[in-house]
């Protein structure tokens, strides 16, 4: 299935190895990531499932292809800039969310409008709810979505 | 000043009425209401703003502007969907979040990427912080607002 | 009625004076403007309807509502860049296109998507067809969307 | 390079005839075809892509993926409506129209915007000019845009 990678855009080095590892585990697990195509979790989550053999989907804010990440096989620009988030959210059967923002959060948000499984590993402010499962590990937020969509 | 409330389509009475209060309260302190043009919290607050001689604008997510709740002054159309909410954040100056469930979480979500201050009441699952003031009342709301543009 | 009034963002002097016509004449007809928002066409437009006292809606490509000409009484920032063609042309019950390059052309196929009828004068390479008329002056572009809405 | 094929999504047979002939060309001389994602022309390359084992990307008006016709290997779900056709003209590096009524219009104009070469084979009410090149076969439309890009 595709799995929606969403969450900061400039993180610290802990949180891109996480995201890296995500990444890794979904294309070992035959799962195709989508995410928004720049830097931080994005650009971490696309080089894990590269490392992995996996394939990549990037839907980028802005209208030049040329500013997706280097991981990123498939690129979509939209011009649309932050309402693209919505674009990240329903071009995947599900979601995993780390860390991040308020442009997190909108996905958080959009992940329950789409009806889509939500796994949340750092996510700040947001409680586990029926919604959105908080997790600990790669392992734990894969499993959640996997058995949820 | 521009004031975006969010909120459910379809709500309890008493959430509707709370909107009302405070669509009423924003009109009579002067301020434009900016709201997603449908039902529930959407129409309840243009009421409110209504009956106190504010002016309403809605920005649909259809195509067709009749699809407008009545007392909306200025309808814009969008066609986009659910990606029509971060322009309902976009076009306020400050928000103001009552109720809801994926959808206002979204924007509230918005909220913080175009750094609007915004209140809420009655949001579920989202703690006061630094970005957004959980509040009781409609005074409360509109105060934390007008004292943070 | 809305009538959406587009054209080229940088056109020659003439082209605005056309442009300004058409919004005065457009406003002493009690017809409300909606423009793009921003310079040259957009902006003579609302500078004749200001003159006649109409009403004028700007809806922009950016985020930034401060980027509309000051002829504009209602702004609606959008942040979709050129996908915002759709919702000015949505936003009108017909359409008059003044000159214009490929902005407008998107925007003259958008009134046919949306069954608007549509006048255009000085518009370069669209012949008039059953959908687009071709008028020499602001009174027959008026005249005509009037006739066929 | 990629290439955005846009015309009608109801055409006649022989129209069908022709889309499929591009699409098989595009994927012999190695390009990916992007397209709107629904029926007629967008169906018509998209199987003629896959006759020659070529790649083919639909960005599609709605929300749901599964309108995808079955040619389509990746599905980008936007839920857009008709704002979504900036989006299939941004992601190609050149654009061939293919007959088509007003969404092929408000395409050749996004072409012009985003300064994309364009060829068109059967586009009603355009005439040829420095940024359509009207041509009579796939061949022609295939070779003007690669000497151009």
């Amino acid at each position: 299935m595709r799995v929606s990678v969403i969450g900061g855009s400039v993180v610290p080095q802990p949180v891109e190895t996480l995201a890296e590892d995500v990444g890794r585990l979904l294309a070992q697990r035959g799962h195709t990531v989508v995410c928004g195509g720049l830097g931080g979790v994005m650009e971490a989550v696309c080089r894990g499932a590269k490392e992995a053999d996996g394939t990549t989907i990037g839907i980028l804010p802005g209208e030049d292809r040329a500013a997706a990440n280097e991981y990123v096989d498939i690129t979509i620009a939209t011009g649309l800039n932050h309402a693209r988030n919505a674009l990240v959210v329903m071009n995947g059967d599900a979601v995993i969310a780390i860390d991040g923002a308020g442009g997190t959060l909108s996905e958080i948000g959009y992940a329950q409008v789409f009806d889509r499984p939500i796994s949340g590993i750092r996510t700040r402010g947001i409680s586990s709810s029926d919604w959105l499962e908080a997790c600990e590990t790669p392992e734990e937020a894969v499993e959640h979505i996997e058995s949820n969509v």
